[in-house]
């Protein structure tokens, strides 16, 4: 591998055509240069993967290549934006091409299919990581927020919650399936869809919308803390998979639901007069959805058994939290 | 440190008031919603810095914080491009509240020095790295780049070379100077001054431009086969400090001017019709600069001394260069 250089290789395995009218220059110059369509605003996110803390080290290049950008595109599906362009960042102990192939593989098939161009980024070498900066555009003043949920809104995510801290728990051998058990769990956790047509039906229907990464328990806390709001939670119309409730008894799974983490679902609040509305967005959108509880102008979350109040003690996944 | 969290920690370190208008919506949400101004183009940038890599691991976190956006203001600088935004994605292996103190405050502070809002990242646990993803506005049509350069054109570069890699040998103890020299030396090296204000009046002005971070030999070349020329460089023109020809006899000192890196000067090709423009224009931003050599229809550099050829074999910093 002689003359392998830190340019070759980003021309080599980072450069495709430009396939977006506006990205007016791409990879190659000391910044990439864009287009933002009048009467957009730009929405941007920024998301770091190290290995060891949010991916195992010995993960397939595919496989996190293809979670990265599913996890900033779950951002900017949160913000009701429409993704556009992305930066990479990518910190490497050392070159080694067919992992760097496959992961470019990975990388722009995915972005090829939301229509993200890769317009820059930087390699680096150091301890496995890689930041991802994501760009989408949302017309003026329809961007979603956290600070939005008003006080008896109807609470929703989309999909199922809990398989992909299941799968987690298979990847890490702390729970052991059938094969075929572990194998879809294990793919909810490592190939997440990003809900971005969800997002963007939602905008001038939800009132509030945020992405599930930490678990809803621990992400409600968000837009309640941001609306200055409660919620109420009915635990038995929390979103299960048949696959999550073969693998564990339902208390269990009703826990991995709300503390799990990565589900990569929305997390959404709308009022009453607008649930029809909703119903025709994400139909169209084709994402399954379902109510999980109501804002309250309490404090904090209240959860709910069958309509009486029990009391659990949750909490999400949080980098910094046993620091000491 | 009971109690501190990733929410806590970000809130506490890296959230101050927003103090641009086209901020619609900065650092508390899935992602910051901004404002493009009309007529104007968006230039981005991705740079990141590696521990051991980029920076001694004992830095003072106040000298990385500045560097750190130092380096990618130099990015849109050499794009011609006005500092708008930028997302911060740090990742820390522990939680050190006096260093957070100090790196945010020196952040900060040479954000507002630019006007450049920070409007979002990413705190993550693991070996400490960062990555700056910075945003500029050009106004539509008018970057640039590295791929204008003509047969005939002159051949400038802003400030000194060579300072900053004479400093890393002083920080590295590879050279042992008096003590002001020592300080002056590293200074350049810890607080290189990017050259926003020189690369706007750039515009209309340079053919091509780009800013020095590997080192004026390898940088170059960049110019030459983006622009598909090549140059002639004249070794007596090198700008060198007073300071760094007090460290070194005048052949290391160039020799350092060509190599050394991380000066974050320009480097950019204007015609001859235009270099009463563009004394005027870096007059005004109070930049001081030189012609160093010429624009020729060859391919790659060749080096002259009092006009005479002369053989160099000179290469820049290259992450991967010596991987095998």
């Amino acid at each position: 591998m002689k003359g392998t250089d830190e340019f070759s290789l980003i021309k080599r395995h980072f450069t495709r055509p430009n396939q977006r009218k506006d990205v007016i220059f791409g990879v190659g110059d000391d910044g990439a240069v864009l287009r933002v369509p009048e009467g957009s605003q730009l929405v941007v996110s920024t998301d770091t993967l190290v290995s060891g803390t949010h991916f195992l080290a010995d993960i397939d290049p595919a496989d996190l290549a293809y979670k990265a950008v599913a996890v900033n595109l779950s951002d900017l599906a949160a913000m009701g934006a429409e993704p556009a362009w992305m930066t990479l960042a990518l910190t490497l102990p050392q070159v080694n091409e067919p992992w760097l192939e496959a992961f470019s593989a990975s990388l722009f098939e995915i972005c090829q299919y939301y229509g993200l161009a890769l317009i820059g980024g930087d390699t680096t070498r150091g301890p496995l990581s890689l930041t991802l900066t994501i760009h989408g555009h949302v017309p003026a003043g329809k961007a979603l927020y956290r600070s939005g949920a008003r006080v008896g809104d109807w609470l929703f995510v989309t999909g199922k919650l809990g398989d992909s801290g299941a799968g987690l728990q298979c990847l890490l051998g702390q729970l052991t399936l059938p094969s075929e058990l572990h194998r879809a769990l294990q793919q909810a956790h490592l190939r997440p869809r990003p809900r971005v047509l969800a997002g963007r039906m939602l905008r001038g229907i939800a009132t509030s919308a945020m992405d599930l990464s930490d678990g809803l328990a621990s992400d409600l806390q968000h837009i309640l803390t941001a609306s200055q709001v409660g919620a109420v939670i009915e635990l038995n119309d929390l979103p299960l998979s048949e696959h999550l409730l073969s693998a564990m008894p339902r208390e269990q799974a009703q826990a991995m639901a709300l503390t799990g983490g990565e589900d990569y679902e929305l997390l959404f609040t709308v009022p009453e007069a607008q649930k029809g509305a909703l119903a025709t967005a994400l139909a169209e959108a084709g994402a399954d959805y379902c109510c999980i509880g109501q804002i309250t102008n309490g404090e904090g979350i209240q959860y709910r058994q069958d309509g009486q109040p029990v009391s659990l003690s949750l909490s999400g996944y949080n980098h910094f939290k046993d620091v000491s």
